[in-house]
């Protein structure tokens, strides 16, 4: 089994604890563990064969800093995109160089910015999702709904067939509004597109050669040395990321595909979208406050707040429901139904050119 | 002239900027001088003698390192109480210094962490009040109220005769409730106590003599060189101050004197008496808010906030009237109608024995 990693994501909505080089799967939103290295914790335990960690320029030192503890035990690879393409090349350039070496290697694809609380329970997942893609199935882990969320991507299964699954997969849906996202929820026949896969490598490159061939001519390209060593690729990559075209594995694969399983997930799983869902993946206090990383939180009359420090103190007074996050050099305050502008503070930093800030 | 500056205070309202060590009168509110070193600067244009500060231990050398730059243009001479014991002590401990060497000497007393706008405006009252103090009159400086404050003493003067002033003072008056306030203000013939006094030392001690016999009694006691040499004061001051009582020079003496006269002064003065005030005595920007020592502040849809950095950059999101203080190892969210709760914050670190913070 081989884990990859998608780890170039570029989001702004945790600034100012996420900056450009250090963006959310690169820092810690709870104490402790980054969310790349918690991805990379998560899978341990099923001892993969290697990790591919595939990330940007900008980010491949901290990935490598962030990793190398982690090398004792599992073979790492960090592969820097020369530039963002979305999910399709970064799956397409993984499986091409398992394929490589093991042709019917099979392919764990996670991001690396998702919280799951309940890890045992994603790791049973993954082996039931591998038993299935050894037959040649495109499997998905289907999260199981708890809100009718607008914010996500929707699967609709066939849960016709009995027991726990795998069951097949009708279509892939976009982003909901909300009266269809509340059917959704109530169908039960629906669930929140997690982004994470497992297939063989041959398998997923057959079916983006039938359905982006594009794509699949300029990977067949890459040629590689007998052993695994990948430091040499760097320029082919560069050819083959100047020749395609932006495209998710979702949209230029999964949604069309007639090969597409997947396994319901119960598992407490959470994009982690913005400040404003922290206190879904950790604990709070009796004020329904989330702390993190202060010598004290001092709470006079204040509720639900969630307070991310810089290691010294963080009083609130009379004060509910905000965000306050503190880095030394930059400071955040914004109600929790604001969280999504935070976006716009970036901008700003942006439009004013404070590159420190960024 | 000397200057007697009573900067011996110990608020908690101005935390996380203001610390045991550093309290108000030592610190910078807005951005710059400190407001000790801002009553230093209105007086020098008046040419004193000598400035004596009177501070306590804890103070000490850091009131000593913010004055050392004006030393060049003016004898300072900082005096550490070993105990707080309100200003009635303070005020006769200088008196008796300066009579020990110049009897007739004009004492203008002025509490360190008041904030003056027109500075010229205070000059001028100033030498109109030295003028009849010269005469045998404890001056004082009435403020000419432009609120219906409940949190200041008042002073009622008698009116009746023409001119600018001095007016005789009918009476001094504690904190007036909210209705008692605003007769006040509507009445005319009611300015807020500043506690800015002006006196010959031996009028005061004279006053002191009479109305506080007991304190009169300890400060007698001290015996001087003969030049003006401070230096060895410190363990005749210690004996004065483990003998005598707390008490207010405006308690112990002002309202008991039949010598009192005022001079009515509308001189933007403010006590600054927590975060809160700041819009009161600082420039607001279109939104209204305060921005203090910042690289810069990123407002998004925020109206009225006061924002006081750490040098870095503050960003706040679709809030009002938010007070928002960061120093750096501390950060402070409290609306500005709470601002008086930020002392419950320091009582917390307090009970926690948090002494880093306080």
């Amino acid at each position: 089994m081989y884990i990859v990693i998608l780890a170039g994501g570029s989001g702004t909505r945790f600034w100012p604890v996420s900056r450009t080089t250090r963006p959310k799967q690169l820092i810690s939103i709870t104490d402790g563990s980054t969310m790349l290295q918690r991805t990379v914790e998560r899978v341990l335990p099923l001892k993969p064969k290697r990790i591919l960690v595939i990330t940007n320029h900008l980010q491949a030192e901290e990935s490598e800093r962030q990793l190398s503890s982690y090398r004792s035990v599992v073979n790492i690879d960090i592969i820097a995109e020369p530039v963002g393409r979305n999910t399709a090349p970064a799956v397409g350039l993984a499986a091409t160089i398992i394929a490589a070496h093991d042709p019917e290697g099979i392919m764990v694809v996670l991001p690396a910015d998702h919280y799951i609380r309940d890890i045992e329970g994603l790791q049973n997942r993954l082996i039931k999702a591998v038993h299935s893609a050894k037959n040649g199935w495109l499997m998905t882990l289907g999260i199981v709904p708890t809100a009718p969320e607008t914010g996500y991507g929707y699967l609709e299964a066939d849960l016709s067939l009995r027991g726990e699954g795998p069951f097949p997969v009708r279509r892939f849906v976009e982003k909901p509004d909300q009266i269809t996202a509340l059917n959704y929820l109530e169908s039960g026949n629906f669930f929140w597109n997690s982004g994470m896969f497992v297939w063989r490598a041959d398998t997923i490159l057959a079916e983006i050669a039938t359905y982006m061939p594009e794509l699949a001519v300029e990977l067949d390209r890459i040629t590689f040395n007998d052993v695994w060593e990948l430091a040499d690729l760097g320029e082919q990559i560069e050819e083959v990321y100047s020749a395609i075209s932006s495209q998710s594995i979702d949209y230029g694969v999964m949604e069309k595909s007639s090969r597409v399983q997947m396994v319901p997930s119960g598992i407490g799983w959470s994009d982690v979208g913005s400040w404003s869902a922290l206190p879904d993946i950790t604990d709070t206090d009796e004020q329904e406050t989330v702390v993190n990383n202060c010598a004290s939180y001092i709470n006079i009359e204040s509720r639900g707040c969630i307070v991310s420090g810089n290691g010294g103190v963080v009083a609130t007074v009379g004060v509910n429901d905000l965000i306050v996050v503190s880095t030394g050099d930059a400071l955040l305050v914004c109600p929790k139904n604001r969280a999504q502008d935070v976006k716009k503070v970036v901008e700003k930093l942006s439009e004013k050119g404070l590159q420190d800030y960024l």
